[in-house]
């Protein structure tokens, strides 16, 4: 169906709901944290790897959260041979994809990094879009809990890298099989593990009551939509969420104050009796060893409200969090929260392959990330000024005042002609101005004759005329913001011109 | 359908054809070629955009050269409330979107630059990609010559910029209001010009002869399939493929060794009687003037083969030609050919508004780029070496090894801890092998009851190795690769060793 103006006949220029378009600053910023982020998951050895953005279904497999909506979070459409093809929904099954594919000829353990965007087909919402970027690393063939306390570190070491400072974030660790364990020791049937899992994953979003619905008889949500509950009793619900540390009132976050000690007798408590949930302990307690000896256990976190929405987890899952306040909706603080996370999937790359292949592996959210730098004032700036604008007072001379540009940027200097109607000079100032220009050059009659160039400074006229008290005053001072130079001297004199608002 | 090996009952591992993966060579490859881009477009006062990958498909529009195939070349899937939506297929049609949509709050003339991943519904064959990469400059907003004549040098610019010699390129120009003529003074009817054109367009890849058939009655493909052709007379055919330059055994590049001046004169013969084709030769002339003014009539000239696939252009089209020669599939010498083009389009934006929008273009392969660079041997390489690996000699001390990885890469070091099983030494230095370590750390119970650690230096011992006469010899120069240090020493030692390396 083709949308168009009644009236005209015209296309409407729109974007499909849960996208958006970038500009510079936007840009330049998720650039510079890309590579930042490059720059740690290179020291800590990982090697670059890129897929495409389509995969085969069945290799992609149905693992989201939302898997339950009609369209199952995906885009999906069909290949000429009528084969399903899929827009990728993480970085994680393409790698498991990439190394069921390339195992002869990969040096195990596979420490890989990733990044690109991934597609969701969901409900978009304030800051939920249907194409996100992800920065993945991953480390596949390694059973060892090494593997995992590793990510840990990796994350913490890349939160400091950006400027976030200690304290300021906090790595939180729980396993899959602990969770396990709890749910087995308030017989809860396994069938209604995963369910009653994401549906503990949601108490950010839903708080404690919400999430007491879904593990009861079902929800309704604001818009209607009514999702079918775990339908546990009110002692195992009672029992599953006390163990994540949430109360009716609280936000479930103060367990990551205690100690990871104290986190840890509180797991082997909450498991006794299944041997699943034991292991579980046991991998956390290896990794509270590891984490440390080296240093990071004030960062890295015991924590038993980390769950993760997906299903193909199967042992250790953490969370990086970002723990300073933000104003939510209503204006009431609350922590800018998770920025990134991942765990151990043992299971996904065995699908391909006739043996199990261990893996562990952990995502950032880029554009949440960027968010949350932007909030504590450390994103970077790209360029300071715009462009050196030549203007066209004859347009007969449009040649000579092209060689000018040309001349300007062959000495790396960042210069444009200016290209619309040059009806007037003041609507090329105009331009200028908007362009954030820090000079135009101009060469008329008088000046042409002479041999010369003017060079208007932009930043300064714009300082002189906030000082000016009156018209005449005013000419005067916008006289003083310009020069007229030598033909040949262009170049120098704009160079100089750039080096003093450098200083500025 | 889900593909299952039949014994097994296992998913396959595959990639839907026509998509790639990336390795670390070729991703640091595209990220430095990227950034050159960038660097000389920005010179030039581009400004960053980014569109996302999926467009409603009525607002991308059906411009492709190949739009008579059935699926239409794009990629398509209904959204939620049945709205068409596609994976775009250049960043010309998104980009025109957004000026639309935005129109207000642009600065008139608009540079954008954009680069990204865009996607073709095509049958891929050599070198031919279903996901590829594209790098993108616009001015909209400007009817001038001056804009064309920009992206020109642009083009230029950024060839040089990237190390390809002059000489070692050319930046072609035509004007579809020439070849418009040229078919109008041939008598050939409106509704055919376009269907002509892109049969033409096809003359580097079909030859003069399958260019033939297009314009006569059609050609049969190797694979059997028939394209209709443009049905035109004998005399009609001899006029269009003698403007182009090429003859029936040339390769029709001689005319780029003429000068602007003759290429010039014989347009304005070859469209006489025709106004259209007289504009584009008068917009021609401008640009011939600019470039010359800028001294860049070296390497950007005025050539009647240039024609374009795409249906928007509407005036100067240009492509940029790498000169020098590579061997075909049979061995022969061939041009490297095309990497990049674009030109004016004038009533892609006007789709969307009730005014007329001017706009030009240009776009860069940056796959085939970076296949040119490699072949020119230009593409400089990311990491010179590998991680430095820390072998773990007792499993039960893990985490000591642990905190010596974490103490070298805080030194800003590359390093890992061995995540194998770690059976036996001997497995961890043929990982370390394999992953190109400059060195590993081995720590067994002798050195740590001294304190110490051995670093044995891989380079050096496979230098040695290399020198070794006999087994006893060969085991006393592995000795002499490898050295004992005090743990706390241990960073520095390696950082030495690293330094060492780098002026070897």
């Amino acid at each position: 169906m083709v949308e168009k103006s009644a009236k005209s006949g015209k296309l409407k220029a729109r974007l499909p709901r849960g996208l958006a378009d970038r500009g510079p600053a936007e840009i330049a910023a998720a650039r510079n944290l890309v590579e930042q982020i490059r720059t740690v998951f290179e020291r800590y050895g990982f090697e670059a790897l890129e897929t495409p953005a389509i995969e085969y279904s069945d290799a992609l497999g149905k693992f989201l959260p939302d898997q339950d909506r009609p369209n199952e979070g995906v885009f999906s459409f069909k290949d000429d041979d009528e084969q399903w093809l899929s827009l990728r929904y993480d970085l994680t099954a393409p790698l498991a994809r990439y190394v069921a594919e390339n195992y002869p000829n990969l040096v195990l353990p596979y420490r890989s990094y990733r990044y690109g965007y991934v597609f969701r087909n969901e409900k978009p919402g304030p800051g939920r879009f249907r194409q996100f970027m992800q920065f993945d690393a991953d480390t596949v063939g390694s059973a060892s809990m090494a593997a995992d306390a590793e990510m840990c570190m990796l994350a913490a070491d890349t939160m400091e890298s950006l400027g976030i400072p200690r304290g300021s974030y906090v790595v939180k660790v729980n396993n899959r099989k602990v969770l396990d364990g709890v749910m087995e020791v308030a017989n809860i049937p396994g069938e209604k593990h995963l369910i009653a899992m994401r549906a503990i994953d949601k108490l950010d979003r839903l708080g404690f009551d919400g999430v007491k619905m879904l593990l009861s008889k079902g929800r309704k949500d604001e818009s209607g939509d009514f999702t079918k509950g775990a339908d546990l009793s009110d002692e195992q619900i009672t029992r599953v969420l006390n163990f994540t540390g949430w109360g009716e009132n609280g936000s479930g976050s103060g367990s990551v104050t205690g100690s990871n000690e104290v986190a840890i007798a509180n797991f082997e408590d909450a498991v006794r009796g299944s041997p699943t949930g034991e292991v579980g302990v046991a991998e956390l307690e290896t990794i509270k060893r590891l984490v440390q000896a080296a240093g990071y256990d004030d960062r890295i976190k015991i924590d038993p409200s980390v769950v993760r929405g997906l299903e193909y987890y199967t042992g250790p899952v953490y969370e990086v969090e970002l723990t300073f306040e933000i104003k939510d909706d209503k204006g009431r603080p609350v922590r800018f929260g998770s920025v990134g996370g991942g765990g151990r999937y043992d299971g996904l790359v065995a699908r391909f392959m006739g043996q199990p292949v261990p893996a562990t592996g952990f995502s950032i959210g880029v554009s949440r990330l960027a968010a949350a730098l932007a909030h504590l004032g450390r994103i970077r700036n790209g360029t300071t000024h715009g462009p050196v604008v030549v203007t066209v007072f004859d347009r007969e001379r449009i040649a000579d005042y092209q060689r000018m540009v040309q001349n300007l940027r062959n000495a790396g200097i960042r210069a444009e002609l200016y290209l619309g109607n040059p009806k007037n000079i003041g609507n090329q100032l105009k331009y200028a101005d908007r362009r954030n220009s820090p000079c135009v050059v101009i060469q008329g009659e008088d000046e042409k004759a002479r041999g010369e160039v003017t060079i208007k400074d932009l930043k300064l006229g714009a300082k002189l005329a906030g000082d000016a008290q009156q018209r005449a005053d005013y000419l005067k001072k916008q006289d003083a913001a310009q020069i007229a130079v030598k033909e040949a001297e262009l170049v120098q004199a704009v160079r100089a011109l750039l080096e003093r608002h450098a200083r500025d």
